[in-house]
């Protein structure tokens, strides 16, 4: 009738790992790439990875950019309408209690609503921890696979959970805007380039310092938003999508990011090349990786202001043992 | 053998309305109160209230705050050991692939580990949305109760959701340490005053502005994580608690607070008194409840700088249509 | 960007009650059957309807019918693959510890694996509680859809709920294998009648009795599981179901039947017609309704031995307030 | 403040092993009991263990107990308030819309109500499978503890999952009612032996059959729900329980049962002993394992018509992978 190993498994797979199009060599390091790696830079314990760069004085000198007071919601509203891989399910938030009930009859003493939440840690707009993902069996900094559990009883990942950038991941924000600089319109697939991302900077007038968190916009989050058909919708989130592309990494060790995001569900382009940026990013450099985040309204203001820095709390919540984490980024100018 | 009327509703009633404790009018507004409210203050429709204190300008002067780009997290562990009112849920995090499925043997072309939750929006470090609590049949600014509903399919918070502060409540932070001013220990139950607070600030060398996001400290939560035995920790969560009470309220409209938080699980004191705080914040001032902050390590810098002012994103998720959200404050000096 | 209201309202209206087809009085009674109605005919405080039907003597005579010992599961697998409504989630299961952590070095004293699910309890082979549907503002017997009420804190269905019948739905049951009568293919959306179910039943040479459990097999669900690709299972889920009509309503009453099921999503056809199965069955009939049923190994046994009546155990789960529950019917020969 | 590893993992440890008292050897099998094993029994791949003893024959003798069509449902109320292990949750039903909804102004062209819940699959009446608790680094017939993985992504138990049995366990269910045996009380923590099973079955002239479903009164579940004072029931399930002791295994292995379930939480008396009864069961013999179950209302009709075997219908859920299932078992007589 069906067996239970072609469900699930094959659906992440070809989602995450875009099906028929990547290489089994998905996640592999190149092997001419060994020194692009941060293991070690931060001590031989150190979980915290590329958020080290996020120095107190750089987080100082990022406050001076608040101006006007003015703020951005960078996040997807977290519903069961969002565009996510198929595979997982959307958050999906009932309540327990409502204003309905007692209008409807429900006596108490008191009146209250309480609701409460299923969803992937990975199902909206969200921080990948070092944890997520991984190539061989070790992730950053030499940490084992086997340290990374089940939950809870197991523990879920032991070491490079997602608590240890709690209190980080606030400081100087970059967006570079690359749909605008390439007309408007990314060819689905598009792999961003290191020109590309130097190029829109240039036209910008923006520069990337030490510790930023940069913000790559592709316009396909915002692309979902404007499909009707559920069919329609289904088909998008299985096709190619614009990323970034393996040959941005040197450039993003070089210019000592700390954090990257991007409105598409992977930061990388889908389908995921060979090798992968995930590999990359995460186990080589620990650098964290946004995913699924919202542009839209913060380029606008950009373009209009021409201010392409900004302060940026974009801290995760504080979930000890979570490969990742759902949050609400907030630019303020 | 047992019917279906008596498990959580009575919990939640006993616990959320302090059991054998409250008066059946606790949620009810005293009738020499009329002036206390905001209702139309910022127009007939909106559903922001005291967050329009936060404005622009003073999200600026926030900024300034930032000196030494010190960070605190002030969110405790989301994870199912927290202290939560009895009769919710602790959130519950699973995860559904993990490395240690990798180093037994199962396969895949690449590696990953994803994670999901089920939790209580009101479960862990949270703000109340205004759609939370209310007396009678109208919610803050007139909202009727009807349009608080079932979720996902009727809506949930219609009016009122805690979207309409997801790029707000981030700015000036104040933290008003009164278990450190009352000499480190808080009866169990204890009724914080007016007095208290402005005795606390005046012994601390801060003010209160306008648009402020305020915190009383108490030493309930972390009196919780001291505690070893699991029946010990089920008696203090069923127990009297620290935090503010009703004759509060006056000075939060005084003083236009935006938002107050506390690290208890009500912010106002347990057993809830015949009129709660619950009712006059939310509804009468639209005035933002944080509950079950972790407040200790910002108190010991600020006690060792003597700097109790400072910037706080404190913004929540952006959830739809949610009565409430889970959140990670972080507090930069 | 998006607004909250035309998200999973839309979707479960439009599979529900199939989209662009549906007429607006999709469950309302037609004004010329007042006499289609078992209100009051077990009591007017009666919660159970039609399960009344099965009485003692009928299972002893359904008893009988067991003689060769074989059993059939008719139940699709409870899992993240079935086919369910769009708009409703799949059964969502994970484990909170398993081998793979022990074989990994998770060390304990004692070794256990335990699971969690998260489900809609309409999510797969289930029965639809009298609670689940109706048309106006009364269920079943007259009962308010105030006492449908949010849960658990306002204790869900306080009436009709599927523990009414805790202890029953085991019985005759009778297989009608329309699929078979009509050739081994229904058209999508073929609309079942009376003659055809007669028809059926005179070919396979069997009665319907009073207080049976009918099962009727369309082939929709094993349709389901013989497609491959994501997309064309979604479009099928959208499309066209073949189910009984509402012609058939009067039979059901005539014969007494006490609940009937089938293998596809609804039991009745899709897109549903003006006046619902949905309302003739459960508000005014009081029969119970069994969707997304395995029959095929069952109906492969009956037309080789003959015999389309069995000993059946359709038992739901024991759940307070639930309007559905999720089962593994047993067909015993 | 609070570490990760000491939570649940150690609720579970304390409550599945029983805390301070079970022996590190908990799930170890005796050096002298090598022959008490089934491996093999039904072949070298076997999954389905001692349900092999359930074969068509003993199915239709089974059903020649129906005698009167009286129907008992043997499962608590699968809802927030059972009595489950410290560590688990209960189960957890939302829903997602309700009649109060409709009641209160929410509009639709039709009108349903849907619920969603979220549970472990050992949190209420229930199976454990032979994939759920295992000593060594073995289970049932030598299947290594890596085929059970983490779910969905993994598998679940790949091997051993309930699925297995997922139409059987119906055929001849045996009461014995040590409660009443021992004369209607039982101290806490009372280990039953051999001979309080065989005396309460001499006493009450009932025989136990080969495939056999035996059924064991404690007592413990009932007087779990006479208790009131939430404190008082937390204690209750953190505290001694009767239970069977390991000297019942080889009369199990003897009669050869099937299955043997009791209304306590684990079927083994608690404090486990050095060498527990899930061990032996579930592992060396491949019996399944009840907990949780309902027995009073059965008990009270056996007593007073001197019937102590009748047909049970224990069918688990359809769930592959999973490592136990809620089920509602009815005996029929």
């Amino acid at each position: 009738m069906h067996d239970r190993f072609d469900g699930l498994a094959r659906l992440l797979r070809a989602a995450l790992a875009c099906a028929l199009l990547v290489s089994v060599a998905g996640f592999a390091r190149g092997e001419d790439e060994p020194a692009l790696r941060n293991w070690g830079r931060w001590g031989a314990d150190d979980e915290r990875g590329a958020a080290n760069y996020l120095t107190p004085e750089r987080i100082v000198a990022a406050a001076r950019l608040i101006e006007t007071g003015k703020t951005f919601s960078l996040a997807i509203p977290l519903d069961e309408k969002g565009p996510v891989y198929p595979g997982r399910l959307n958050p999906h938030r009932t309540m327990v209690i409502s204003g309905a009930d007692y209008a409807a009859g429900f006596e108490s003493d008191f009146k209250f609503a309480d609701d409460y939440i299923y969803m992937p840690l990975q199902g909206s707009t969200q921080w990948d921890a070092l944890s997520h993902a991984w190539y061989g069996e070790t992730l950053y900094n030499g940490v084992p696979e086997s340290a990374i559990r089940g939950a809870p009883v197991a523990g879920g990942a032991t070491r490079l959970g997602i608590e240890n950038v709690k209190d980080s991941l606030v400081g100087r924000g970059v967006l570079i805007d690359v749909l605008a600089y390439k007309g408007g319109t990314l060819p689905s697939g598009y792999v961003i380039t290191r020109a590309d991302l130097e190029g829109a900077l240039a036209k910008q007038g923006t520069e990337v310092h030490p510790g930023d968190i940069v913000l790559v916009r592709t316009g396909y989050v915002s692309g979902y938003y404007k499909l009707e058909d559920p069919a329609a919708k289904f088909e998008y989130l299985r096709g190619p999508q614009a990323g970034i592309g393996r040959e941005v990494v040197p450039w993003i060790h070089e210019k000592q990011i700390a954090a990257m995001a991007a409105d598409n569900l992977g930061l990388e382009a889908v389908p995921i090349a060979a090798e992968s940026v995930h590999g990359a990013m995460l186990k080589d450099l620990g650098v964290y990786m946004g995913e699924i985040w919202w542009l839209d309204d913060l380029a606008a203001d950009c373009a209009a202001d021409g201010r392409y820095a900004f302060f940026l709390a974009a801290q995760p919540l504080h979930i000890p043992g979570a490969v990742g984490s759902p949050l609400n980024p907030v630019a303020i100018k």
